[in-house]
């Protein structure tokens, strides 16, 4: 009867909190995101059952019928976890599924995870802000929401970083409303994809560069000066990370 | 010779990731800032010499002293942790750490950490973003920078949630910025102090009633319409948690 809304991170299994840990080794359940890690997935508990409610294109899960299914798992079992990459509260929905529970009047907990928007590039070797470099960093997302998308001409700032979650498919619109809002077509960017896994690759152009270059989805888009710097020796730290 | 930056997270132990919790049960010599909690440093391999180094005003310690101390510990010592509160490289100048280490050729390897940025207000039941109410989310400090302020009517802008960190001091200011750059005066702020410890405690006010209102620091400021929702569930867990 206690939902725990539990961020998974960037993908390696090392950077699970340790309640992140505890909580997938104790869960009676667990429902999870389509690109949560394979090594993740195995320090769930065996006895659990497992629900992958992956959004992927064109499959049924909406997120209403997630909200249904937590609401009829806590009415069952004692202990489910709902289990996110990243951080939960991050682009992650996680609000509206607490606002689902509470209305059914089911406990909720929530822990926060390491998110991916500052992980990834990290794991780059970007640093999202940087003294003398970038004061702030902006996330936001580039899939189009239904009746609202965000204004990037708005965001183009060349003192913030901005970090684009589930942008590569707009990445050339983006491009153009940021260069079109005032940022420099010469403006660096750092494209880090699969984050943290052994597939990870960062490919680094300028912003009028971006809408030809060749990216594979999933990755973060990082968008600023900071874009041009390279904590080389971070590389080799995530290069010893293992995925599936 | 090889230093890891660390991030700690908020102040919960259990929020470390973890990779952080096994490196500080295995350092050698731990050099950590000055909000780091007790029950974090209460993990800390018992043989580790540690050094701190919290930059509290009026205190010797620069950042350039603390590079240097880095790199002299890094010749004596084959494991050196850094500890950072949060996230190394969200305004935590790990950065300017690797490079400094990088120029004398010391191996450095990052662990990200759960940034304050986002797990302070989530803690306090405020997510960062939510659908429908906030399409992005931009982190800054509110602290002057030498030579360098940053623009918050620039940053005013009624989609995207806003959070300072490190301006307690200048919130009066900073809301009249933000309302001059056209934030509405009725906007709402969520004020959250010492996040993820026993002493947390949310403030909640009008963006006009920011600059009268009493706060003790360290405080993480959420402003936009995020601010006024309450995943109240969210904050019996909070609760539960131990700091000093």
């Amino acid at each position: 009867m206690t939902v725990y809304l539990v961020g998974a991170g960037p993908g390696d299994a090392d950077l699970l909190t340790v309640r992140a840990a505890q909580l997938l080794a104790e869960a009676e359940v667990v429902v999870h995101d389509r690109l949560i890690s394979r090594e993740v997935l195995a320090l769930v508990n065996k006895r659990a059952a497992r629900y992958d409610v992956g959004k992927a294109p064109g499959l049924a899960h909406s997120q209403e019928g997630i909200n249904e299914l937590l609401v009829a798992l806590a009415r069952d079992f004692e202990f489910v976890v709902r289990l996110k990459g990243g951080d939960p509260f991050v682009f992650g929905r996680g609000g509206e599924e607490v606002e689902a529970l509470e209305a059914h009047g089911i406990d909720v907990r929530v822990v926060p995870g390491v998110t991916s928007a500052f992980a990834g590039p990290l794991l780059a070797g970007i640093p999202v802000t940087h003294r003398g470099v970038s004061h702030g960093v902006t996330v936001v997302t580039g899939s189009s929401v239904k009746g609202s998308r965000v204004d990037f001409a708005c965001l183009a700032n060349a003192d913030v970083t901005l970090v684009v979650l589930m942008g590569v498919e707009r990445r050339a619109e983006i491009a153009a409303e940021l260069i079109e809002g005032g940022l420099a077509p010469s403006t660096p960017v750092g494209v880090v994809e699969w984050a943290s896994t052994d597939q990870q690759r960062c490919l680094r152009c300028r912003l009028d560069e971006l809408g030809a270059s060749h990216v594979r989805a999933p990755a973060v888009l990082v968008i600023g000066e900071v874009a041009a710097l390279d904590l080389g020796s971070v590389k080799t730290f995530a290069a010893t990370w293992a995925f599936a």
